[in-house]
């Protein structure tokens, strides 16, 4: 069962541009924008409500035949994926599977900041859902 | 500056229904179901991480000629807005004016848990905002 929300995706063209919004006109600090090449995107966390607080994720994707550029190129920008922290992703996993969940991993992914599965949409009520087990 | 997220809602065709992953499969206890016959939704918060932690919403439009309805229609289920609680929402919203955001309320609305405003998705990366004032 999840813990609590860890962050909520937004699928943006280019990070520099959407912090013009969430950092100077909204007044979010945001984290270091980090490139994370294995996935071809490069992200930045905009932390809210201290240690512990849920977060929003800006995402760019880098590479023009990635799922998440074809992603925005279909949809456009906006709300992407909610991430939902959980203890152990293996038990998890093992009790998606058995409740007959959509799960797009066969086993867990290493994801930036632990081991991770993603739920497919048309089994969430059209919600791509991550959930995290933190490392 | 926003505090904290509060909530992420998500909007489905049937409470009920969409209580059958939320609840059933992923676990998560959801709160009442609420009627809101002002806004023509039902709603039901999926709490998370403990007091002050940031939920799930589900949004259920009622009335099929509402904005909501037409959404779901238009775009089928999912995420639908983000909630960021901030401290004072007369202040935020001259503040939001002042630096030119697109904010689609002449004055904060009241919603069901305090005083809101909206921000476009034009001005947000394609992401409906809700800046709201707990009451």
């Amino acid at each position: 069962m999840p813990k609590r929300i860890d962050h909520i995706a937004i699928i943006v063209r280019d990070i520099e541009q959407a912090l013009v919004f969430y950092r100077d006109t909204l007044g979010i600090a945001p984290g270091e924008i980090q490139e994370v090449p294995t996935e071809h995107v490069r992200i930045a966390f905009l932390p809210m409500g201290g240690p512990g607080g849920s977060e929003i994720e800006l995402i760019e994707p880098t590479a023009p035949d990635s799922s998440l550029a074809k992603f925005l190129e279909k949809r456009g920008e906006g709300l992407h994926h909610i991430c939902l922290e959980v203890e152990n992703i293996d038990a998890e996993l093992a009790d998606m599977r058995e409740k007959g969940a959509q799960v797009l991993d066969k086993q867990p992914r290493i994801a930036a900041e632990g081991r991770a599965i993603f739920l497919h949409p048309k089994g969430t009520n059209g919600v791509l859902l991550e959930l995290l087990e933190k490392s």
